[in-house]
């Protein structure tokens, strides 16, 4: 078996074997096949997709190069991935929701690049939560709560980060089954019973265009099924930025807010709807069941309990789910105000995005350090009508970037139109099931 | 300009522009761009190919990214390329039968990797005879004699060894523009009036296909006139070895022998085709008369003269062209019988090569020597008539090969039949002037 012998089968469209793939997974992750020769099987696979069988064969590859951990919590253990969207901020709700109703919902979770941080960035901005524990820690509050959310430790996935870093720099990113076998094979890899695949679609997301978007959600969904996981796939829209807060302590307060019943309709009922889904995996009830236990547990306030007891075991003050003052203030802010009379048609994700990064509430490189006060908060959004002068959002930061000039090209954000410019949009395009 | 979104250009089938190319090739010649972005393009361009505008600056900016030279012997320069075959000497008899018309043949040659050392290796099996000559000297005895045969001086086409050393190791070989731009950025360095591209078709080729091979000469043609050469493409039949003999000295008997007007019709028909064609670039005639030119030249003696005297500008003993037994012999020798009575209908090319590498004739890597007296004369060819037990071939080596088990195997080289199983073929397939 050589890599050239690999390289040229895909190449011409022949499928590879599960052992041409194990091969090459390991032999990449392990140094021995050289990166100019991994791009170009990369960039085969852009052309000529991978089958089914493959996909899977890849993704299971890649999940056992490094460690396969199984969280010992004594119940029914679900995973929640989202392939990322601005303004999502919907595992701060769904973990504490579900966690009630007494699934357990072991959560790790990277720090990443873009507009704002990771969940885990998210978190950290409550005061003294720490979220590097040992997996033994981890899963002992796990036990404990019902929930935890962790930076990764130990080895996971080891072929993913070298595979995904080499596919960044070579445009080999917009594949769907090397997309699938990303997400997949760290999902797996973390050990859940079940999982739930928060698939956005729309300006705004990774996939910009539905059936993309369902593909995706199809394969991850038949890739899981083949390993023995319970897998569900949500298509939600991303055509505009999720709630009304994007940054890091302004989506925590949200969330905090969403479990108090008070959050924006689209985040509410994504949010809901996740919870629901993750719910039905551990088998507590038919759909509409364990939608509603999803509802009481917001209503009930036992999410936000769960979420107080989270945050204290993971040496946080829970406090802050009701003094938000304990959350670091942004030193400045700015705001916005309508540019015309009439209806917010569209809010753009990407300049939404741009802008939140240039606060300061993303990074830039992974060395990067995250504002927790910066951020957007929009006071009003899509289908609201306005009037000129009116104040439509306010932008936050606490670092020393040209607020004047990031507000001036933030004005672009919003597209207004009449009321028949502005059609209501579902936020939950599709539900697709694996078991 | 960054090289990812070139990647992703040509990913998505958008031309590139001029100043893309220029940009990808200098940066990758200097070590800018690395391995595993440019073979992720390569084989973008493998999927997509390029356009004729695209080949065309892809080979310019190949041409210079190193020396281009000018060489200066006062009349019309003609090169010679050959796409590859088994068997192929015809460089040693069109280059003394051009020169010997008036034409200056400046040819400078590589060793590369193969069944067969490359052409310096083959007349370096002359004693004496030396191939490394300063630029200076090349064109002092090109001046002289009409015609010399060195390596390559200077830093000639530096983007064409890195770029084909990674098309090599990443399966991206197998593209039209990308083989045309390898081919003519050398040509064109060399700096060349007019070019003859022999180009071969057949199971011992590149091409196997004819369509493929006149697509190639096309494009060559094509991009030659677009830099302002006079290109002509000679397709020619590869589907078995071309002449009787594989080898380094043995080739070189034959050449000697084609020049007395004594090789095999074949070979004879396509040198003096190509010869003819150089002859023609030259302007010396038209088609009849420049054929009837390089015909003279054999039958004269001047052809052989003009080799001697080569042979004598660059320290060789010319006298091997009298005398074969000057040259080095074989320590040994194993002959091949024929295993059926029949006809011979076919002789493979690859296990021809084969034989003649694990003989010592050809190199494996670039550090392996050649063994100046290995390789393979044919005693029967294609359409000879022959009985059980006869001697079809006979294997040379002086190395230490297992030359028993070589020729076990190499039985296997010869197709037998009936005599209309061979039906005859044609040697010259096709002539694509770009001029």
């Amino acid at each position: 078996m050589t890599i050239y012998e690999i390289i040229t089968k895909k190449k011409h469209n022949v499928e590879l074997s599960t052992a041409e793939i194990n091969w090459v997974v390991e032999g990449y992750t392990l140094g021995k096949i050289p990166d100019y020769q991994m791009s170009a099987l990369l960039m085969a696979v852009c052309f000529n997709s991978l089958s089914d069988r493959e996909t899977v064969d890849l993704t299971m590859a890649m999940a056992r190069s490094g460690d396969m951990l199984k969280p010992d919590t004594g119940g029914f253990n679900v995973d929640k991935h989202s392939t990322g969207g601005v303004g999502d901020k919907t595992t701060l709700i769904v973990a504490p929701i579900v966690a009630s109703c007494g699934v357990f919902v072991p959560k790790m979770s990277g720090r990443g690049l873009g507009h704002t941080g990771g969940t885990i960035d998210k978190l950290e901005s409550i005061p003294g939560f720490n979220t590097a524990l040992s997996y033994e820690k981890f899963l002992e509050i796990v036990r404990t709560a019902g929930l935890a959310v962790a930076g990764q430790t130990g080895s996971l996935v080891p072929a993913d980060k070298k595979i995904y870093a080499l596919r960044n720099a070579t445009a080999t990113v917009d594949s769907i089954p090397l997309i699938c076998s990303s997400i997949m094979s760290k999902k797996l890899a973390t050990g859940a019973d079940g999982i739930i695949l928060d698939v956005k679609v729309g300006s705004g997301a990774f996939m910009k265009i539905a059936a993309d978007a369902e593909k995706l959600a199809e394969q991850m969904v038949r890739v899981g099924k083949l390993a023995g996981r319970k897998v569900t796939a949500v298509l939600t829209d991303m055509d505009k930025p999720l709630g009304r807060t994007v940054g890091n302590s302004l989506e925590v307060i949200e969330a905090i807010e969403a479990l108090k019943g008070k959050a924006p309709a689209d985040l509410m009922e994504v949010s809901l709807t996740l919870a629901a889904e993750m719910i039905f995996t551990a088998g507590l009830g038919d759909e509409s069941a364990c939608k509603k236990m999803a509802e009481e547990a917001v209503t009930s306030g036992t999410a936000l309990k769960k979420l107080r007891q989270m945050i204290e075991l993971q040496g946080g003050n829970p406090e802050v789910t009701e003094d938000y003052s304990l959350f670091e203030k942004s030193k400045r802010q700015k705001e916005i105000f309508a540019a015309e009379d009439g209806y917010i048609c569209g809010i753009s994700c990407e300049e939404t995005g741009m802008t939140s990064l240039k606060l300061g509430a993303g990074r830039e490189t992974k060395e990067s350090d995250v504002d927790p006060t910066a951020g957007i908060v929009f006071q009003k959004t899509v289908g609201d009508r306005v009037q000129k002068g009116e104040i439509v959002a306010v932008l936050h930061t606490s670092t020393d970037c040209d607020i004047d000039e990031i507000a001036e090209e933030f004005s672009n954000v919003f597209r207004y139109g009449s009321e028949k410019d502005c059609p209501p949009k579902k936020n939950i395009i599709k539900i697709i099931k694996g078991y």
